[in-house]
């Protein structure tokens, strides 16, 4: 069987398992026949500049797409490019669709999160009103879990499992001085606690957890926190407090906005976040006289490939390659979302939803699974989440290190 | 063969091996007949109250030994008490050798940094003055590797690993978008540069490693740096780099004094760093416009022990098991060092040396091993620091995570 030309492109934050699902496309494409994968460089914002690569260029072999899958990070490059509406500017759409036709290009997968599911609608749209026939499909991915309709997204599990993991090991040093201290580390996630939820996944036969869990979704009071941090040390000599650096006052602010200087934002609008752990652990001290210290997990909770969940990688290379065969069977304007059968055991399908009702929207820890007092997550939560990180897969080691697949800038 | 019985203890900063020195004692102290293995809670503050564990009751078999090989953090808590000279505070040395008399004591071992070795000696030395035959040996454990005499110091190793590791997927996670930025890494260390010189062993054949390394051995000047920083913009959009908490200025103020409201000092009078990147960042953002971001490894680079160096775990337990036939063979006041036979092939061997010798003194990152405009290592380092890196140890993963042996507290 032959097949006409792909082209994939991976947009806005990487994530460890990311190239698994570029993998995915590539493997299953190559398999069902189709002549060339393309890949985007710098997503659609570098397609735009005729920036591409012939993916078999760089994926050789078997043990290629296994260094792949071991590499965090976007491989073909990420952007932050918002696709203008066509009213707004139609030469973009132009120049779009004269390069995917001087390529030949059949089938376009685009691998990203909420942002890039409105640029598969708008493409998919678009080529729907000109007649063109290529299809366009999405391919779910983000740590902050915040896609709608799927029951989660390639990505989120291996986060959530270097949060968790990081989180035990945190609390077993936090913990091994006789001495009083309060530790607030903080964990990613702009409106939608999911990463910062999974720190309660830490807790187990070996390990407490965090003591308390602060979510963007419950609104932050800084008098009931201190309080609650003081209850908590009349029982404890250390307190080890989780925060998204979501968390926002009542009056809309971002609890890190307080000490910023500089704020800068994206093209989609996003403030950059950041220093919420670090302003808390300096408002604790100050108001309670005890050590506090603030941690941060920044970049390392979406690049730790060292530290992957097995199933998330088997999962986030399933997304890739079932897009494929979606596309071939000429399905357009779709994203792959998972739904869970059951989870115990842990079973899960695939399917394709309409990605006009995905993009743009965005989906937050259901209040049912916060507890009462919004310091904490339910035990339906540990059950939704802890099949996720599940497994590992160990990093190719070379002279001591991770060894990673990279084309050079 | 029947010993008498031995206590041993955990002191000051934990690291992600120190547990397999307590067990390298632990299990050669059983093989060699002593009868009762006690530890220490919370170091020598802990045994001063009366609050010691008998080792046999929590390690109860070989699994055991492989699950605390495999636990980060000090099992046994630790503690940063500076033991008084005799002169200043007889009663203490009193009740310590009163404790050791009542549980039999024959052999002590404490397993720590610079300051630990420093209770060594005067616990030896006043032994001695006192006619006690009970032997003090000290065990080398810190990740900051600046004790004076060994080669390195076990901790070291898997720290370095970490930060190596780390760093790489910060490295490929900052260079997958096309926009400009800069990523500072604050790394630990206050006047030894060792951790943060291992930033560079994550230069390789995938990885072109920070672009800028500050030791603290090396005064920090904020208008160089600038300069440096810009230098490396023009040829990338990228810039990495890695700065030790413990840089200074010229007046010998350490560079995170600048923003820090609260200043916490330890009982050794050494003061709580911390903010350095973020300052920095901060600083670079303000001055070049282009965003910047900290990341600080914080506590993980030092309980990261899902990511160790199986040679850091060999050498940590073979440190704890020579202490012990040296203490056996009625050596007394020493502490195990290594020495380096060969780089290639990597070849140790330990033996004991006088602690006198050894506490209170710091080793830095020698001068030649420093280039020339101070913002990297030689290759001399990486000689150095890369075969301590090698090997891995599988952590024990149940439902997901890392599994730890503890105490209750």
């Amino acid at each position: 069987m032959i097949n006409g030309n792909v082209i994939v492109g991976q947009s806005g934050g990487p994530t460890s398992v990311i190239n698994s699902s570029l993998v995915g496309v590539f493997k299953t494409a190559k398999d069902m026949g189709c002549l060339k994968v393309y890949g985007m460089r710098n997503g659609i914002e570098g397609l735009l500049t005729g920036r591409y690569v012939d993916l078999s260029d760089y994926i050789k072999n078997d043990l290629d797409i296994e260094l792949l899958k071991r590499t965090p990070s976007s491989f073909l490059g990420t952007c932050r490019y918002k696709l203008p509406e066509y009213s707004e500017d139609p030469g973009v759409y132009d120049r779009i669709f004269d390069i995917l036709k001087r390529l030949d290009i059949k089938h376009f997968f685009y691998i990203g999160g909420n942002d890039s599911m409105d640029t598969i609608k708008k493409l998919s749209n678009y080529a729907k009103d000109i007649g063109s026939e290529i299809t366009f499909m999405g391919v779910p991915k983000t740590i902050d879990n915040d896609l709608a309709v799927t029951d989660h997204t390639p990505g989120y599990g291996s986060a959530a499992k270097y949060i968790a993991a990081a989180m035990k090991e945190i609390i077993r040093d936090a913990n091994t001085y006789p001495t009083d201290s309060i530790t607030v580390v903080e964990i990613m996630g702009r409106n939608a606690g999911w990463l910062t939820a999974a720190s309660s996944l830490s807790c187990s036969e070996d390990c407490n957890g965090p003591d308390l869990i602060y979510l963007p979704e419950v609104t932050f009071d800084h008098d009931k926190f201190l309080r609650r941090v003081m209850e908590i040390k009349k029982f404890k000599n250390t307190a080890i407090v989780a925060v998204s650096e979501g968390i926002k006052t009542a009056d809309g602010m971002y609890v890190c906005e307080a000490n910023k200087t500089t704020v800068f934002e994206d093209s989609f609008g996003h403030k950059t976040l950041g220093g919420t752990a670090l302003y808390l652990s300096d408002f604790l001290a100050e108001n309670t006289g005890i050590k506090s210290r603030g941690i941060v997990f920044s970049t390392l909770q979406r690049c730790a490939s060292h530290l992957v969940s097995r199933r998330d990688i088997t999962e986030a290379f399933t997304a890739g390659a079932d897009a494929v065969v979606a596309a071939l069977n000429g399905e357009t304007g779709k994203m792959i979302i998972f739904e869970r059968i059951s989870n115990a055991p842990y079973q899960l399908k695939t399917s394709s939803y309409d990605v006009n009702l995905i993009a743009n929207v965005e989906k937050c820890v259901p209040d049912e699974w916060i507890c009462d007092d919004g310091t904490n997550v339910t035990k339906e939560f540990d059950e939704y989440a802890r099949p996720l990180i599940i497994g590992e897969l160990s990093p190719f080691m070379v002279d001591g290190l991770p060894r990673h697949l990279f084309i050079d800038k």
